[in-house]
């Protein structure tokens, strides 16, 4: 029987209790999003006590599928005001998961201003103060806690920016090698845990625990069959092997849909110096090696960078990052660009918010377009405190009301990440109508089509549900590229159940994600006026392709009439 | 015929035309309420090019009517996102008024980043680049502007804050003395000027010019005892003249609704020490005398105030002011909240949102409670343009967000004012229902049963319908004290037009604003999960009396049932 655990931050206890009946048989987003909807009232405060702060698994993780390492972590966000789910991989999903918690909901604020950690070892569970943990940055604060205990240790945590409550903060998630690596970025979710108090959750499952599936065989078989298909499969999976995410960078800055200089344009002139091979070539000429962000990938597109001196400095060098720290800053230096990303992974802050925040103060001419070493003081002030640190990694609406900016790359308050909507129409409509405010996770994909607003809707809604139902599933929302890709994700969930599972079954539990999400948001305020993108976007026509976005709103509007 | 200016920013020029059926017969809220309602759409960014700026005198200014000289600047507010009404004294509506201006109309953006200044003299208009005012405070661009252009001018104009776009920003507008002591301050409505790439406007009338009303005798006549009455009033209104607005400092304490300590409390232990008799008795002892602050004024309740060296200092020291820079940062020192109050004037930011701004930062041990000294520091620096100043400059929220504050007083964006819902709960339900967010001058009122929340919901709504006319005639929102005052007033209005004005076609005309405002904003988006109060204000009871703003949001919710 799997367990939701209760952290009680009022009262410092833990306490579990069995899945109920309305929240049987949802896991990851599902699960997090319905236990918001539920139990958060949609007006409060998002960093105030009545908010909740869910971490779920997905309903995968733990069994050892391939790429089923992904956690879920959901609350009303500080970001957006409306319901988030921030998606991030790491080693913690499969440790709960093996651990029978189906969910961890934290509930209250401390009744002191003192930072917690949360220990969860096997079948215990302790809150302890954290001590010289507060104040420390994500590596440090990892550090030291591997020194300090013991084990096979799944770290969940937050960096300075978090303890700040600033709004572009992420949650960090340990990776394989037991560095904070992997975060949830989107939607200030690092924020709302330090509202909790809560500067870590140590997650200890040594033992040989595992997920067990009702069809065993069945399971394991097809788990293999989509591993190899996953591991050997060609075009964008072995783009991703070899190059890691930020190799589609070529493609995108083709399709013109790369942001450079603060979204103003599509294309980046030195595109390719910023490109997946360029970053895998000098990573290796370093000696670092690319790595799966979970014990289940067998993609492995996650790049580890070492400095000049061979020193590690950041794993998981993603396209998101380098675009937004990148072309969209007009910086084309790897090293200055990883050297941000390893700045933000530090304090914990999300390196789309805040590298579009960047962007902003460039617009605005606090800092000059290019001037990488002005952008790096500024974010090694978000550690420290200052105002001009905390003005960054209070995320791109904020710098830009600050700045006085007009061109501000935002929708619902999260800033747009690195697939722009005028180019890629697909992509827009997401931005305008997912529950999530601007995230591509919700749903992004590629065709000839995507520069003309034809047809628009229907294509991001189907890949909007389809991210709904892997979400869920803990699923990588990579190992869609995988041929077959309905067929192995139901044949596994038909075999973890012992019932059966068909592709409706997906597209309703997708469906059924995104209707709870967007009744949320109806009741905490939203409307079609919120589902709209910032005005320049849809009356500046940009480079390559002269294009801006235009996908009639009332068609947009009407999004959500087949869900 | 009365005529409408457009003000075309994009190509600078300016235009006149005549008052539009859909236009005609409005005046001040109700004619800018109208017009941004009908021209502006809901869903344009607040400091893009297509949401307008309105300027519009009342419908009984330039009459001569008593207390008749007030002017409304609408838009949809950079602040709240929603339709704004601010309203400002000084010497522009009876001029503009005279000139047969109905409302100015200010248009589109300058292709350039400079800054224009609106000349209108008599029957010619005419923008031309401001030059060397550009980056100037209020008061030094009103003396530059005073010593070129002779005559009888009238100045609306920005400061340094409106110039950056702050959110916080407000438009000044030159009193009987010339000087730019009056303020728009609510709404951003200066940031809003700012992003037309408006300086100033300035009006020079010379020559004997009066709005002539039909029946002239009776108007007259009926302005005579209207203004006695006013003058030689007793009770609140003998307050206003002896004491000015702050004269109300010891009665809101006793009630408990004078904010303290970031509205942690309702009263103040030196409320003594800045109540209006404390302020003025300074004053007069420095030479300094009370005015009015519109020509037609006989109750002339403004606190000129000089400094220690008998220098002039700043004109109007307003209740509000005094409270939200005073008692909400434990500061008692006149001489302290009157240079604020300089500084704020001079650099254009509205006094209420930057003193919560303040309040907020204090809050958070940004800076200290009653430390007046560094709170100045931090106002100075709004004009340089620093990342510090333009954080207070961008107001509460922003300053929340920043410093990670969860005791945030703000309703729709905008600052709580200084008559606090927890103990009115009169004006905490106009707070939670006007259109113009937590605005006092939206509808606030005293009687003995604000601590209690029974029927709150049917006073708010009497009181706010009520300041929808008097906004929309020009009149001063104290001159609702005198006796009889409806009766006045619809005898002014009827004379005015020379056709039957009752009461009631002053209740329809407050309700219509309000409906007209009401609607804008749902267009832009709110909903009634945007008419709530700050968690706290509901959760935590205060003191003296011990109590939190509980009329239930069910009953707020019927509030325009019956609009």
């Amino acid at each position: 029987m799997k367990k939701i655990l209760r952290v009680d931050m009022a009262n410092l206890t833990v306490g579990t209790e069995d899945v109920s009946h309305e929240y049987a048989g949802l896991g990851g987003r599902a699960l997090s999003s319905t236990i918001v909807s539920k139990e958060v009232p949609p007006t409060c405060d998002p960093i105030g006590s009545h908010n909740k702060l869910i971490i779920a698994p997905g309903l995968l993780s733990g069994t050892g599928a391939p790429c089923s390492g992904r956690l879920s972590i959901g609350a009303k966000s500080p970001l957006t005001g409306g319901i988030k789910e921030s998606n991030v991989g790491g080693t913690a999903s499969p440790k709960l998961a093996a651990l029978g918690i189906a969910a961890m909901v934290v509930e209250g604020q401390p009744p002191d201003d003192k930072f917690y950690v949360l220990r969860i070892s096997n079948d215990t569970y302790s809150l302890e103060e954290a001590g010289d943990l507060a104040g420390l940055g994500n590596y440090d604060a990892c550090e030291r806690l591997h020194q300090r205990l013991k084990g096979k240790l799944s770290i969940i945590c937050i960096g300075q920016a978090g303890e700040m409550r600033l709004a572009g903060a992420s949650v960090a998630v340990t990776d394989m090698e037991g560095l904070p690596n992997r975060h949830a970025g989107r939607g200030g979710m690092g924020a709302f845990m330090g509202s909790k108090g809560l500067k870590a959750i140590v997650i200890d499952d040594s033992g040989p625990r595992v997920v067990h599936p009702e069809k065993k065989q069945e399971f394991a078989r097809t788990a293999r069959e989509f591993s190899k298909d996953l591991r050997e499969g060609t075009g964008f999976l072995e783009q991703l092997r070899t190059c890691g995410t930020p190799g589609g960078i070529p493609n995108f800055n083709a399709f013109g849909t790369l942001p450079t200089r603060n979204f103003s344009a599509g294309c980046f002139e030195h595109a390719d110096k910023i490109q997946g091979a360029a970053i895998v070539e000098i990573a290796k000429s370093r000696g670092a090696k690319m790595h799966g962000c979970t014990p289940t990938c067998p993609i492995r597109c996650s790049i580890v960078y070492h400095d000049k001196a061979h020193k590690f400095l950041v794993g998981g060098v993603e396209y998101e990052t380098v675009a937004l720290l990148g072309s969209n800053l007009l910086i084309h230096d790897i090293d200055a660009i990883c050297r941000m990303n390893r700045l933000l992974n530090d304090c914990g802050l999300d390196t789309i918010e805040t590298g579009a925040a960047l962007g902003v103060a460039m617009e605005a001419d606090y800092i000059k377009f290019g001037d990488s070493e002005s952008a790096i003081e500024l974010i090694e002030e978000v550690a420290q405190g200052t105002i001009r640190g905390r003005m960054i990694g209070s995320g791109a609406v904020v710098t830009g009301k600050m700045l006085g900016v007009k061109r501000v790359p935002a929708v619902k308050g999260q800033a747009v990440p690195a697939h722009i909507p005028q180019s890629n129409k697909i992509v827009g409509v997401t931005y305008c109508t997912s529950p999530m405010g601007a995230d591509h996770t919700a749903g992004v994909t590629y065709d000839d089509t995507i520069h003309k607003p034809e047809g628009k809707v229907e294509k991001s809604r189907a890949v909007q549900i389809q991210m709904g139902f892997i979400d869920s599933l803990g699923l990588c929302m990579f190992s869609r590229a995988c041929p077959g890709y309905n067929d192995y994700v139901s044949t596994l969930m038909a075999a973890l159940y012992g019932t059966p599972y068909s592709e409706a079954d997906l597209t309703e539990l997708g469906k059924r994600v995104l209707r709870t999400e967007r009744e949320f948001n109806v009741r905490a305020g939203f409307t079609a006026a919120h589902d709209r993108l910032p005005e320049f976007m849809t009356e500046i026509k940009i480079k390559p392709h002269d294009l801006a976005f235009d996908v009639p709103y009332e068609e947009v509007d009407r999004f959500y009439d087949e869900i």
